[in-house]
């Protein structure tokens, strides 16, 4: 019967019994339990992986982590190990983060919170809606769907762009490549930029790009912080030319005295995207999927490194 | 040709030109022009509206309001003239404005904001998703259908509550009835309010209800703020037992002085519901539809008075 670690006891709970397969707890910084038996390892969540014990596993086959990102994770692994990475466990928190910052910054909560810091019932003008705006979701992967699917009800027009164009789904049309941003950013009110980041992609968000957004226009930045230009978007934002709403910032944590806190109509929360409820039941979907695959012999999800 | 006013030129441009009739600005408060020909009069949205001169005008046939509400109007007029209101208009506005509120107060917006004033990054537990939570939506008119629409990308279990049980449509599987609130509140963690307020609503939401719904619980208003006891709610969001999202409050405006405005887990918007881009489109659509049926003799939609 394989023999599995998850990160801790409260890990082997959430997953709960599953036939064929021993839970054991292993955070991957101790010495590991178990060494001549274990076969599956459940990397912890939090900080990147402990990897000095894995050589000791001789039937090691799988470390499953419980993040997207691995790219530390590749030199450290033994040979002949697979990794598979948690892709998809954060799309509905994340999504979720990207329209509340979209939907908090068009209907004004940054100002009625600060109002209500004084006691203060504001008379307002009329706000722009998310209804009728043009959205350009800026990455089309598994969270810029599930940005796509929260935003279909919302009477909004809809447009994907991804590195290359392809074939659109039941959410939109087509999804463009990144070449025809030029020509889409002056037609778009909201740019959601779920784009990972790369060599392509880092400054993506620069003066240009801004330039190109028409006045008036959000930004939402839920990637990374280094997508964005910070200097460049300070400049658009000062002269309240457009709004922007970040999750993610450039650099971060933002310093106390960096000018962006203290910008109008710029939202910043504190990289929040995937810290939600949402994350251990869909953790657990994932891990439950993957040990019986294991289990079963049959292919493993999002592996990322063969082995 | 039938002569129709208008509130203003800007209005008259707003709706365009139309075939078979002929448009006049009036915003009821001054002396009515062409009164011996004016028969269809679109009252203005701000104020109620100005009705001690149709009593002049002979072949008037209908007035068309521009809000939801009406009650004041239909004493002031004059017999034989039919009363069309303009429900549907705010639907897109308000419904977003309640997703606003829900995922602002549940992933901590507010929070991020005062932070922000400080020019301090949080570290924050996980919150809780809009993802997995069960919302109650009661009140199941065209503004509840709305939220529902909205709500159906976000992985929610919805729940729709009105005066009578009734069967689903393709949001909910059906309808439940106000009499079945007793034993729903207790299973849902978002509550959102969107009653129409009468005799049966006033208070709807007091001391009871507060203490039906669980631990943690958000409440969101954006109905009227008599349908909520403040007392009440002050009493359970004091405690820090639950939160709560208000569009609308009672008294309205909030005296400067009143506790609401600093009970932690409160966020207070100053009805802003309607108060968007959305309604002059939604309005000119309404416009030109009412307009039309008019000069073809057809049904008109949103009567509420039949003269």
């Amino acid at each position: 019967m394989p023999v599995i670690s998850l990160p801790d006891r409260e890990w082997i709970d959430h997953v709960g019994p599953m036939g064929g397969v021993e839970m054991v707890p292993w955070d991957l910084s101790g010495e590991p339990p178990r060494p001549d038996e274990l076969s599956f390892v459940v990397a912890p969540h939090l900080g990147p992986p402990a990897m000095q014990h894995l050589g000791q596993l001789p039937g090691l086959r799988v470390v499953q982590l419980l993040t997207a990102g691995y790219d530390n994770v590749i030199p450290a692994l033994p040979p002949g190990v697979q990794l598979a990475n948690a892709s998809g466990v954060h799309d509905a928190s994340t999504a979720e983060l990207a329209v509340t910052l979209t939907l908090s910054s068009l209907r004004g909560i940054p100002e009625f919170v600060a109002a209500q810091g004084r006691s203060q019932w504001l008379t307002t003008d009329y706000r722009r809606s998310l209804a009728d705006r043009k959205v350009l979701i800026l990455g089309y992967g598994g969270i810029g769907v599930a940005i796509a699917r929260r935003l279909s009800g919302f009477e909004t027009t809809l447009t994907a762009v991804a590195s290359r164009a392809r074939a659109g789904d039941g959410l939109v049309a087509r999804v463009h490549g990144v070449d025809e941003l030029p020509s889409l950013l002056p037609e778009h009110d909201v740019v959601i930029v779920i784009v990972p980041l790369s060599e392509a992609t880092t400054g993506l968000v620069g003066r240009d790009f801004l330039a190109a957004m028409p006045d008036g226009a959000l930004l939402v930045n839920v990637s990374r912080g280094k997508v964005v230009d910070t200097q460049a978007l300070l400049e658009a934002t000062s002269a309240g030319r457009i709004m922007a709403a970040l999750d993610v910032t450039d650099p971060e944590p933002l310093p106390a005295d960096h000018p962006l806190w203290r910008t109008p109509g710029v939202l910043i929360s504190p990289h929040v995207g995937g810290a939600t409820s949402a994350f251990v039941p869909r953790a657990v979907a994932l891990l439950r999927e993957q040990i019986a695959a294991f289990a079963g012999e049959r292919p493993l999800r999002n592996v990322v490194h063969a082995g």
